[in-house]
């Protein structure tokens, strides 16, 4: 999935450097991170445009790269022949119409997730990468490229504790803003482990349950948290708490028991303090600093276009989940999930 | 110490995206690691050419660096136009040559540690570089740019801890060539904990004395391991356990103990397996896996031009140190270190 | 140096120290282990009798407790005047007419987990005792003694994480006779959960659920491991992966989750080791060495009369809610416990 | 529901329990937790009567201890028929002169560290007990018993690590009394690591050498902390981080070295904390919840008279090196200890 045919050219004497010159569209806290990362911390990139409601906004987010180009119009940015790729960070309501428009284009685009709000969303997307003809979309769940996660498949895929039996993951922030409905925790949030259960087993989510006790008096009303259980096309049963006012930091951990042994990941930081009575571990208190790692690899890859990134099968498998994990907080029922058969552009 | 007053241009339609051209001097392990960074991991570098005695080993290098030039000549390659910048990870014996030929040349330099293996040598670069009168030396002590000990002392900068009063370090390799001398275990090994200890306390060492165990049975008849003492400026009190026959694993860890608290550096990897009866985080094999990010956070400095890296003073004053360490291992006293005063240059 | 050749008679010199005959039926591991706690790390008690259907085990035991007296009939131990107290350490479907025995005649017993295999046989013991009119009757769950338990509840009934959400139970063992029931995994080893979370929120569990995996292939057929899911009348949910033939080791783990923070209980050992690229801590083989200093506190609690240990409510209840998680395994659907109410006896 | 009314004598059942009675001289914190631990938690033993110049504290500790009797002469208890054995919690200064009338009684002693405070005061102790021809001292150096040192030279004498090369200690309180001498920290402190060492390795200390950073401003004056560097006879190196005024709380922890692997011993609590940010388990206070179940075991092996704990040459030899320590803590040099040998009483 190598995808840039024509790249510019950098560098007179070695005449072999290529930078792709992405344009971005959405530039509040995620459109700006990957605007920094592409310019200051990965190979063989540039930011080429951006294109953001707030043009003010924009325009700060262009000149801390480099002085890229402030678009107007996001489409007049995708189908700008100066603009290589495309990365999506902009609301989640407007992802469909701009990834449409990057496969109507040619272009390859990195899609902030979710891919779209709704399996019907996706689905049009599904539609018109086949009219296509090959892959174009990366969506981005990044966990896939967290040095954590990485190790935890490579663990399970080298047979190093046997076949998977269960998988318990725990899935907490500080703060939600209070009264957001049930469904936003899966759909905002559980939606990265439904993504990492698949990813990691290989195989779809076939059966789904919801169990919440009474919510946290921090919740403002919110059913928070919960905990979602899900079953695999092979037997793996995976446990999901989320919880969005954990209040005391952000976390992400799981342990993943197989027939011979079982690995956590945890992904303590590199130093610890002894103060005050307590021998103590930072946590962050968001997934940025988490994740930081994860999303520079994850633009390098989609860089590199080694294809290593979610597909939009991926992206719409996730959202289709998440569907049914909400219908099953909703009914208090085991819900089946009868996900659709793969298209062949994904097989293999 | 922004380096580069032309640069190549890269991308036609921002006209802003530079990429510095690396040559590589020496393509054993170090260089090829750091060819491979610069050509896949960092922003705004490539690498313009390669030397290596061993043309076959620095082809195949070259070949993995998008087709970089292959010099027969290392001088060639310093006073290349080409070339705005070089790396140096030739024997140890090269670096002070190959060092001041950049200076020279007014070229910006990155020499692996040590800067020379004798202080006269060190001495030479150092004057080498008042004459040309500005910065263009950079020396690769890369755990200035490891996230454990940036962390380490933020914690500490931010007086979180209070005054510091000791630091313990402990670094072991699994194994070392049998019967190398003693002295090899400070300037090849200790060195490290020897420049970590003048950056994190930002005050030289005052005198230095080592205390040796009878050696372990598997090191050949070398002194190893051994015990460093050292004494900061402001009297803190630092030991460095060296063991290069550890056999277990590669780990470098310590702990800083300051008034109010103290601070560890350990770095456990994301994951933990349970298996065999055992609940165990996995060590590296060498130092590479250890600090890949180090290096790679070093790389990206020094392309960017902040200054951050290690300076030739620092370079000669870990070797200074080192010396002084020999003379108290050879000696079994403690030895005043009497580091001349640091040349204007260097400071501030 | 064995220092007294004679020996005081307790009470004698100082009139006040008073030691409990302790009868012990049932002289297996469990009993044996017993039997060497009171004899050597236990004030105030002795064995004062053992009975058990292999004679030559018992007299084995006897003889290493200081030469306690062999009973031929377990009854004659009960009734024996030279008897203050009684431990049942004998096959679970004895337990019921031991334990009303003991009532009958007045005697304090701690009896082994479970109280009785059935709700009718724990309901009879309940009966017997209100008869008598007080509690005789304790009941063997330890963990409740642990110091790892105890240190959990005090946190939170100290209110330092704020009020409680959920908990995660993990309960593993190395191997299980292949092929048993999977309701043996609730009502043998899943109970200590069930009795757990009751002590912990001082509540009842009033529905229960179990999710369940593919089996190990290890297990030999049985439904290994599974997911107990619980809800507590407050409203807290606590998960229960119980996995008897997890291979690895023996281990027991819970996280608490509260609406400020949460309470991990994993109780690592006091040592770690480097060797063989790895840093591990053992865990144990089977539940004694991890549940030892609970045991010992047990049986002190017992010995001291401070009635800390669990009711014979707490094992009828105990036995109630396995049932009811029986049920859910095997109907495939959440259960309502339908719990009876508390007797007068148990109140307060 | 203590549920005796009537208790049985011990040994009047079954003719076989035997109680000790002891004595405790000094009643201040350790000897009212040694009569607690006696009276509650210790089997076949009970406390006989109590001394303390404060009759007051002495009548308080009796009536918690089962109704002993308060003695207004040490000499008397040490003497009394109805005192099978005597423990010292004296003053320091006091300890010699008990302990030598325990000899004379031919009663064993338990007395608490420093067996005495001077060299000449232990000879004479030890003179003495070769007089009586046979053992009655133990010395209170608990760390002997304690779970994690046990598990730790279970570790070392198995063969598990190999061949011992260092050991590093680390040792501290939160507080101090400001501006005591240098020497205390030597004689109070640091001596259970000269006894552990000595222990540990089953051999004595034979060069000492004292390192001091800057003192911690909250030290009030004392040289606070110290780095004490120690040789055994066999070349292992010991060094101990002695620091009485590290503010966060109370710990010990060492690591061994040893030529396959190392072992640590840090002893972390059985649960943990995240709040506030923070992952943390916390340290305890002072050295008595640190080493409960030390001082149990070692009480309970006193009273089992079995032998293991510290004899009256371990007192000495410990005083003897500690003096060496602060002599070279003086001097700033390194020191030869020159211990005496070994007489015939303690060998084997």
């Amino acid at each position: 999935m190598r995808f840039l045919a024509e790249v510019a050219q950098a560098g007179a004497a070695t005449g072999r450097h290529v930078v792709k010159r992405i344009g971005i569209i959405g530039t509040g806290i995620m459109g700006a991170d990957h605007a920094r990362l592409l310019t200051d911390a990965v190979s063989g990139a540039c930011v080429g445009g951006v294109f953001d409601p707030d043009a003010e906004r924009a325009g700060g987010v262009a000149a801390r790269s480099g002085g890229a180009r402030v678009f107007a119009d996001p489409y007049a940015l995708i189908g700008d022949d100066g603009i290589d790729a495309v990365l999506i960070a902009s609301s989640d309501a407007t992802h469909e119409e701009y990834v449409l428009a990057c496969v109507a284009a040619g272009k390859p685009v990195l899609c902030e997730k979710p891919l779209a709000p709704t399996t019907e969303g996706c689905a049009r997307i599904l539609e018109a990468e086949a009219a296509h003809g090959s892959r174009l979309v990366t969506v981005g769940f990044m966990r896939r490229f967290d040095p954590g996660y990485t190790d935890l498949k490579a663990v399970l895929d080298g047979g190093e504790v046997g076949i998977p039996l269960m998988i318990h993951h725990v899935h907490r922030n500080p703060a939600a803003v209070p009264g957001i409905p049930g469904s936003a925790l899966i759909t905002n949030s559980a939606v990265h482990e439904l993504d990492i259960t698949r990813w990691l087993f290989g195989e779809e989510i076939t059966e789904v349950a919801v169990h919440t006790p009474r919510p946290s008096g921090r919740a403002g009303g919110t059913r928070d948290p919960q905990l979602l259980i899900l079953t695999t096309e092979s037997g793996v049963l995976a446990d999901v708490e989320i919880f969005v006012n954990a209040r005391y930091g952000y976390e992400v951990r799981c342990e993943l028991v197989a027939e011979e042994g079982t690995v956590t990941l945890d992904a303590p930081p590199p130093t610890s303090l002894r103060r005050g009575g307590l021998h103590a571990r930072e946590l962050p208190a968001d997934w940025r600093p988490r994740f930081a790692e994860a999303y520079r690899l994850e633009l390098q890859d989609w860089i590199d276009g080694t294809g290593r990134g979610a597909t939009a099968w991926d992206g719409f498998a996730a959202t289709y989940v998440a569907q049914a994990c909400v219908a099953a907080l909703e009914s208090g029922e085991r819900h089946v999930v009868g996900m659709p058969s793969i298209p062949r552009l994904y097989r293999g």
